[in-house]
């Protein structure tokens, strides 16, 4: 921004300052699809979004510049679809089929007005993915880029998929990937830009989306989104459903390219893969002798005792995982 | 923080970096009420919410400490009073009944724990007044205080009061307060405490909640919550409508305490109650000869032309309202 004579600012050209707070709702409301889900989109003072199931799945995260992503590591699109991601997954891992997001964005004056529309479009491309689009959202200065997301889904009828309902004797099983965000965040993090391949995963996870319905319809009775780290979060299905989650490591498949960069870095992988967050797999339990979903491998068992979780039998002593407050 | 010998740091005992994420989830979790409407609520990967309507009302907004509120001239109860009414005014705009509440909170480490507590004792205390309650949310750390809100609403098996149904012919209304919280801005802003009732109306509005559903059912056909100035919104419903809202000031009361403060300030009391935001009053349209219900008294007309706001036949001269990225 530019001092003028009369005392006011001028923003830079192509700006989110030049464009003014209604003009950059234009610009990204033009972004996102309709859906049948879509009874009111943007543009009142809210949104009307279909629940056929009588009841709806909501989930909210916030993502801040430096903490969460990076605008020189990951483009404007790929945040966008990754705070996207990181919520769907959040009601697909309910069970849930997602149907809508709202969107708050707080951004510096001099935000290059291009940054939030590609933002707009990353939201919009990951919700595609899924049949679910961006029904509201609001936009605010702020020092650092700010972006609130809350998610909606329906149950479709079905039963929510706590965290709470694993019992002794169960299979416990995953589906999608562990390690690759983390590995991606070291190379990242010691200035390289390849492997591509976990790069890429730091900035846009690849849930699988499509399992968290298959567990639901295919006899889960549990289920939670691993963002934490898988040990972590297999923590907090132990706690709720006062449980063992007993994890076998040999059924956990360490895939090449984080077996290579570990190599690389003389790291450890399993610690990537037991204690990395950010890939979004989805952890459940079934009954023994269920047949598994499709995409999801059995990697433990539930056993009783006091909630905690074992790797090969024993305490992980590995970090733990991730505390927003902790250095 | 304190650098430690080890090299990690020590949080400030009673801040939020000393609580944890988890444990500062936990502290504030407590304070939120259940209700009839929370099928699941804090603790999974999402909130379960009842909607019997089977369509789900729902709208977002973010706070950013130094723009939206201080933390020297607002108490976190105050804050999270005005954060959630300001939401809950959205839904109620609609002529919704509202549900839940999902709370984004972004933190820096040295923020007392219980500034975080007042906070969510705010956002209860408000959502109570309805019957909502706060289901969800998500904890990070950030260098200001942000506060995202996310509510949702139940119609009832009503149509939405959207902003695009007044027609020629109708009479304008208002319900609630108006320049009240730009009064109080001023007072604030030049350093003053009192009139506390001023200083008091900018740290948390008064939205008329109950008139929201009296208008929905006393038949309105349209409204909006007036967030960001009479005029301003009056606009954006004249645009979405269609129409000219012609407003006739000398039927819009000017209340005692904005008139002795104008006076004491030098100011026009008609800039803080026609370009003033923040007081979440409702303007609707009611078909002629219907009587307005509890609460609304009749400000003008709409009639017919090129969408415009009219203030006693003429266009304002005054600030227009509110742009978040205007100086």
């Amino acid at each position: 921004m530019a001092e003028r004579q009369d005392g006011t600012t001028a923003h830079a050209p192509g700006s989110v300052g030049a464009l003014g707070e209604f003009g950059l709702v234009d610009a990204v409301v033009s972004r996102f699809a309709t859906t049948p889900d879509v009874l009111l989109g943007p543009g009142d003072d809210a949104a009307v979004v279909a629940a056929p199931d009588g009841r709806v799945v909501a989930t909210t995260d916030l993502l801040v510049e430096g903490r969460h992503f990076r605008r020189d590591w990951s483009s404007a699109f790929e945040v966008g679809r990754k705070a996207a991601a990181q919520n769907l997954a959040d009601v697909v891992a309910m069970g849930a089929r997602p149907t809508a997001l709202l969107i708050g964005l707080g951004a510096p004056a001099d935000l290059p007005a291009a940054w939030a529309t590609g933002l707009a479009d990353g939201l919009a491309h990951e919700c595609a993915l899924l049949g679910a689009t961006v029904v509201g959202g609001d936009v605010v200065r702020s020092d650092t880029v700010v972006i609130a997301v809350t998610a909606l889904g329906d149950l479709e009828g079905r039963a929510p998929l706590t965290r709470s309902g694993a019992r002794a004797g169960e299979v416990v099983a995953l589906a999608g990937r562990l390690g690759w965000a983390a590995a991606g965040l070291a190379v990242l993090g010691r200035g390289f830009r390849s492997p591509r391949v976990l790069a890429d995963a730091h900035r846009v996870p690849d849930p699988p989306y499509a399992a968290g319905k298959a567990a639901a319809l295919g006899g889960a009775t549990a289920m939670l989104d691993v963002s934490d780290g898988l040990v972590q979060d297999a923590g907090h299905l132990a706690a709720a459903s006062r449980v063992v989650v007993a994890l076998d490591t040999a059924r956990i498949a360490i895939d090449q390219p984080i077996v290579d960069a570990a190599a690389a870095f003389n790291a450890d992988p399993l610690v990537w893969v037991l204690g990395g967050g950010d890939d979004h797999a989805l952890l459940a339990t079934f009954p023994p002798g269920t047949p598994l979903p499709d995409g999801f491998v059995a990697i433990g068992e539930v056993t009783a005792g006091d909630p905690a979780v074992l790797v090969d039998g024993a305490p992980w002593a590995g970090p733990a995982g991730h505390d927003h407050f902790a250095r």
